[in-house]
């Protein structure tokens, strides 16, 4: 049995994320499937496929943890050093395994790919190590322990290295030591900056108890705010941490949309759902942004029918059926035009809402009167439609863009509970 | 001046990498822009916000490399405790940056957020560091010599760790030390997998001088092919660049769209506004996501007139007059309808070219007949309509998203390309 609060590391072999070619995606994905063993990652470290810098990283690693995950550098080309060098990192030799052999086999002569020998290669493993096999592929994994210290290796292909970790590593994790409790909560909020949030939320921070732990993951428009609690009792912390979110959310209540950490256009389909409700959207700046975050969610279809993206003024005039007079006289960036879009873009799609957007999302076309980042927002029901001026203050195309949609999605989500929180 | 061949490491100071709640996307795209300037990125680390681990991590990093390029920990809230564990780290003291704090207030004040007494802390910097400035954000970037290394801090989020990085860091990293003479050249492709592009252009590849080196960078649908020449004099690498890029062309000349490092809604934007000609999109599978790309670029609006989102097969029929007849026979996944889509949203938008997608992008909703990933494309000019079918054979919505939409701006651009070559 390891000690109960034990420490990971993960190791990445490969030049390719040393050179940016790929993003490491294997090791957040390591690090969930740690965490909610209740295994904490210490640190995560790339490193060249290169002998002296491979044993460098197991020697540091061990140093700091008792639990050292290493994938990459064991595909059958010749450039993968890694099963040399950790063959005599472990003081072992290679010897065939059969059964590995007769999996390689199998997964190969299927395809019509010929069993050659760098295939056979890949059935060589350290004799001192247990196989963890590998269901997706030809390279197996490999458990070594030395010194009251876990090495687990295993292949860099993200769909092989998952297989062996949830079918494999994890169930061995589970037996050898007994984890402490952990429990995350992250509430989503929008609409408000990290800085002013931090202040607002203040006086409830200082107060937290000090096994709970806050975090702060702001992007454009949106801020995920984290909370950990670790202790012995996986139920006792769900419960404290549940006081301090229901201390916490009359603070937030204007800019927090959910507890699970989900984004706007999946608690919008949630909400459109649950109450049998259907959508359009009507947009100028946002160029379509709206209608392809909503459709980004699988079954999109049973609650969106469909947007008109009037990026000409004529169009707006012709499709979305906009007085040419209106908009000559108070411009397309204006409260009449988006609320006219609006209420048009319900009745055209024939749906319960519909969403429309007008602004000036930059970096040219401000003028002093309507900078860029000037923005106008209309939501629409049968029985109302709520109109909203932002000023992003950013000469960023993209993140207005961003900013205006998921201010778009929060309109709409509130307008959605006014409506249906009665029925 | 640093040595010729310098080492670097990228540090990422924050928990929530380690609990695999983001993915280090930043580390990839540092480990790309110092490449670029033929600096070796050794090894990237991602640490905890923890003061210990911090120093520890810059000692390990400065007793192998040159370079130390830190990221994340300096938002304004009070888990970032990085700012004073560097400021001890460097025996500095902090002092008030008034240009910072200016800039901070120039930054804040036009969003209407007050600013707190966390916004004016971000304005205090060790008074032994040159400060790095942060034109997108108010936590500045700090540069620091010690013993002949060089250590610079940034800010984690992505954009404004971009803005400093190309407008403060490497501008001084080229003059700190020269390179030996480096030249990249990117071409684009879309359409081809990477193992069927590797192993078509591998005879060419086979031949290139050892001087030149290749990588690929792929993403869903989309291949860029850097060459990367090193040597003594700028000026022969570019010609030698040029006559592998020559022998290379022939061969790629299906997939190949342009040899800028950019996207195809780039090189349509110019070929719009250099053929003076515009476009519309009547999109289903794409739910808005090609009008998005399309309206990503600033001044699209020269070209761009709008797009109708047909999700529904009613709104098809209702606003894009696709008989209703057509639809029960073949389907709305189905050539016929995708050809009349494209050829009403161009008279209905008025203009010159249109795209239309039908397809399933997925997970649910696939038939034996037409599984997940089927997808239709049609591009329509005054003279033609072109219909192409594709079968992605994926089941994941985003990616067959993804994929639809680059076909069909690579379709666009051929068509463009066929119709104004001989004008």
């Amino acid at each position: 049995m390891l000690p109960q609060n034990i420490n990971a590391e993960i190791i990445t072999i490969g030049d390719e994320i040393l050179i940016g070619q790929i993003i490491d995606s294997n090791s957040a994905w390591i690090a969930q499937q740690l965490n909610l063993l209740g295994i904490n990652v210490y640190q995560i470290t790339s490193i060249s496929d290169n002998n002296k810098h491979i044993i460098n990283a197991l020697d540091l690693a061990s140093s700091r943890a008792d639990l050292i995950l290493v994938t990459g550098g064991l595909g059958p080309t010749r450039d993968d050093l890694t099963k040399s060098t950790i063959t005599n990192y472990f003081n072992a030799k290679l010897k065939k395994d059969e059964t590995v052999l007769n999996h390689i086999r199998q997964l190969l002569e299927p395809k019509k790919v010929t069993v050659n020998e760098l295939n056979i290669g890949q059935a060589d493993v350290p004799d001192n190590c247990q196989v963890l096999h590998n269901a997706y592929g030809t390279a197996p994994g490999m458990w070594f322990e030395k010194n009251e210290k876990i090495y687990v290796f295993m292949p860099g292909v993200p769909f092989e290295m998952r297989g062996i970790v949830k079918e494999e590593l994890l169930p061995r994790l589970k037996q050898y030591f007994k984890s402490p409790a952990i429990v995350h909560k992250t509430l989503m909020l929008q609409g408000i900056a990290e800085s002013m949030l931090a202040k607002h939320i203040e006086p409830w921070e200082l107060q937290l108890p000090s096994n709970i732990k806050l975090a702060y993951l702001p992007s454009p428009g949106i801020i995920r705010l984290r909370l950990t609690a670790r202790g012995d009792s996986q139920k006792a912390l769900a419960g404290l941490i549940d006081v301090e979110i229901n201390k916490l959310k009359p603070l937030i209540e204007d800019w927090f949309f959910s507890e699970q950490d989900e984004q706007l256009e999946m608690v919008i389909s949630k909400l459109l759902k649950n109450n049998n409700k259907t959508i359009s959207t009507a947009e100028s700046c946002t160029g379509g942004k709206l209608a392809s975050l909503i459709t980004s969610i699988s079954g999109a279809s049973e609650y969106f029918r469909g947007s008109v993206v009037a990026y000409a003024n004529d169009i707006k005039i012709k499709i979305l059926g906009v007085p040419a007079e209106i908009i000559a006289t108070n411009g397309a960036v204006s409260q009449t035009v988006v609320e006219i879009m609006a209420q048009q873009a319900r009745e055209l799609f024939n749906t319960d809402y519909a969403i429309a957007t007008s602004g000036i999302a930059g970096p040219e076309g401000g003028t002093p009167e309507k900078p860029v980042g000037t923005v106008w927002i209309a939501v629409s029901s049968h029985n109302q439609t709520i109109t909203k001026m932002y000023s992003f203050g950013d000469n960023n195309r993209e993140r207005n863009i961003q900013r205006t949609s998921s201010s778009a999605l929060n309109e709409l989500r509130k307008l959605i509970l006014l409506e249906t929180e009665g029925e």
